[in-house]
């Protein structure tokens, strides 16, 4: 060989490191475990679709971010989110599927946004949508909450809330306050009290028409520091000034007492009556969720109620509920602040270091072992004793089990606990029930350790 | 909503109904399951990569089908193999890996070929390889075949043929047949055995200079049909007339050897001596495998040892051993041929049809359900009873828990098998155990059922 190209991956493309992917599959597969444990189907649509098709919704920011190229005469572009595909998919096969569809979906989706640190080009999410024909109960919309409270539970963590508003209840409060016909500029503007400020949020609303007194009444109604019960019952005393206030003060009631019931804990969920989520999508419910101790990471799953999934390709009105998570930037978050436990990041339960020239009673153990469930991999390269001891380091793998004469003469192996550093000369079905024990300790352990 | 879009999916790209995509989950599943179990990373490279260090090798074949695009200033190609990214990843980070590095990758890659029946554009493959640095053990080479056969046993295929040679054996042969300088000619003739027949494949070796009457011996001696032992005693009667023949012999016997240690049954291995694999990549052993019963389908999983991974990046030698799988074409064919269980086509254990206005039992019973293990969903839409459970149907659930008054007020529930049409009223803890032991006889019962 003559001359090498200089090997690079794509600025924006995440592409982690052995141990970091494996951490990333522990938790991808926490997410999947979840999802279909509430029955969802799984779904996996292209990532090339027709643009026609990708597009037919999308305003100008999508398209100067999308990846979109011709081949022959086919104009093709990489799908930017899970949502439009799955339109496309319900619209196509509206006949065929049965409603309610719900499906989930774990998948590489593309923007070409401007590359910055934790900013991905290439990024995964990891949605879960129920789609009904015609109808879809308010219940379902309860099941989300307690999805993602099972994702956090499993992922180690106690300390999440589950913000919760309706958008037929900020549009009636609108209503009450005279601002209904301006609710997706007062929207635009409430959404960035975080940002901004009170007085900055004050002055924006007065200046598309709202009496300022009044825009701090409003504010100050939607701010309330009150709990879920209290904010229900202060929209109750609205009870008959807005018909749209009365039926999403009704769904918020029935889908806090739903989740309630399916296990999700009263102080993991809050009445925020400041957020939106994006202002032409969602026509009821809307959630996102903070982790508690660390807000500056934002919204980790978020989600809502539509009424229209599927209105760019058939008149057949479609309304779901979903949530997405932004897995790609959520791992990046977590990694970089060191909460993900490393004993998830070996890719093998026990390695085999053979002593021996001949490997065979290696090769034999590790058929043993591996027909026990446990992940074994047989250290086969000619190497002395210290290399293949750092090899095992170098994995993370918590167990190593060494094969010298002397054991193969007993029937027996040296199993080296590799965090204790403790050795025991074992028989297999010895050492074989120390792996699984710590393997089962490890099921039940977190794999996020916030503070 | 004015004008639609007509819904529609890119020709050549597969994309399955729900419960096709659960069989499909289920089978790659199996391949993840045992990918892990002896203890190779997971991989995870970006689909989109510089067209520079995807196409460093590349010649003109796959220049054209290629997806190739630019976005700014940047030339981009859709990935359209897993090994030329482990290549770059492997040169890349090679002063940081663990060698040898082993490592899985399951994903999707992209060919713009000709689109016809079981041809796809956008398909999975599953790679296993692993890398040495510098050297590499032959021994890992016996661990492929033992994988495979891990393989189809999950899925619960014992008639395999997992066909093996050694590029080295083959060249050897030329050798001593005197055919060494033209090895590459007469492999890739000797490919078109199966396609062309034996007179033209001796006509077309006369065409490159070789007496046809040695071109016969030549074929007589590569065709043998004998056992194992017998090819590898006839390759030993050779001894000391090609280093290399000696070299790939040895080789080729400690293959077998070792595979058999692993478990691979006699059976279902068969050193072929025709089989070649590609013309310039494999140096060593290479493999295909069979399904007995259909040979029609073509290889499942094939692959060899190679010499230099990386040449393209690096200098550093970097040898490795690996096979792919087909995911895509595979799952088509197994689909179409109806091989595959429909029992693995549900999104969960048990359907919870609400018979009262009020879905609190329902929904207090799924959690209990879930808390269990068992995947559960509950129907929360205002219908028919027939309606649900003509839902019930469609989704194949194999059990229907019905909760109607009367249920309520004993504690108890309906449960109904749907296979055999049985209803039992049954506590939840029964009705658990009932469900949890189809699930245990679900995770034993074979996948496929080939004849």
């Amino acid at each position: 060989m003559a001359d090498t190209v200089q090997p690079r991956t794509l600025p924006g493309f995440m592409e982690l490191m052995p141990p970091e992917q494996q951490l990333f599959e522990k938790i991808k597969g926490i997410l999947e475990e979840t999802y279909r444990s509430y029955g969802f189907f799984a779904l996996d649509t292209p990532i090339l679709e027709h643009s026609d098709i990708l597009l037919a919704k999308a305003g100008g920011e999508t398209e100067k971010q999308i990846y979109r190229f011709s081949k022959g005469d086919t104009d093709l572009t990489m799908r930017f989110d899970l949502t439009v595909p799955l339109a496309k998919y319900v619209a196509m096969h509206q006949n065929e599927l049965a409603f309610p569809f719900r499906r989930y979906q774990i998948g590489k989706v593309y923007r070409g946004e401007r590359a910055q640190k934790g900013r991905y080009r290439e990024f995964y999410q990891a949605d879960i949508d129920v789609i009904g024909d015609g109808t879809l109960g308010i219940i379902n919309d309860a099941e989300i909450p307690s999805i993602i409270c099972d994702i956090f539970r499993k992922l180690g963590i106690e300390g999440f809330t589950i913000r919760m508003n309706n958008r037929k209840v900020l549009n009636g409060i609108f209503e009450v306050y005279g601002v209904r016909d301006r609710a997706t500029d007062v929207m635009r503007i409430i959404d960035k009290l975080d940002k901004i400020g009170r007085e900055k949020v004050i002055e924006e609303l007065s200046g598309i028409g709202m009496d300022e007194a009044r825009a701090g009444e409003l504010l100050d109604f939607l701010g309330l520091k009150l709990t879920n019960d209290e904010i229900l019952e202060k929209l109750g005393s609205l009870s008959g000034k807005s018909a749209t206030l009365d039926e999403g003060t009704g769904e918020l009631s029935t889908l806090l007492k739903y989740a309630a019931l399916l296990g999700v804990p009263s102080e993991n969920m809050r009445i925020d009556l400041t957020i939106a989520r994006g202002l032409d999508y969602y026509t009821g419910t809307v959630y996102e969720t903070i982790i508690n101790s660390h807000p500056e990471i934002g919204s980790v799953c978020s989600g809502g109620r539509y009424d229209n999934l599927a209105e760019y390709y058939t008149s057949r009105k479609l309304p779901g509920v979903g949530m997405s998570i932004g897995l790609t930037r959520l791992f990046y978050v977590l990694d970089a602040n060191d909460f993900i436990d490393r004993s998830f990041s070996s890719p093998a339960d026990v390695l085999i270091i053979p002593m021996t020239d001949d490997v065979e009673g290696a090769v034999r153990l590790s058929v043993d072992l591996r027909s026990r469930g446990i992940r074994t991999q047989v250290y086969l390269e000619d190497k002395k004793f210290k290399q293949k001891m750092t090899y095992a380091d170098r994995l993370g793998v918590p167990f190593v089990a060494i094969l010298g004469e002397d054991e193969i003469a007993q029937g027996k192996l040296s199993l080296k606990d590799m965090n204790s550093g403790e050795q025991i000369l074992a028989s297999p079905d010895e050492a074989a029930e120390k792996i699984l024990s710590r393997i089962g300790e490890l099921s039940e352990a977190k794999v996020l350790h916030i503070d």
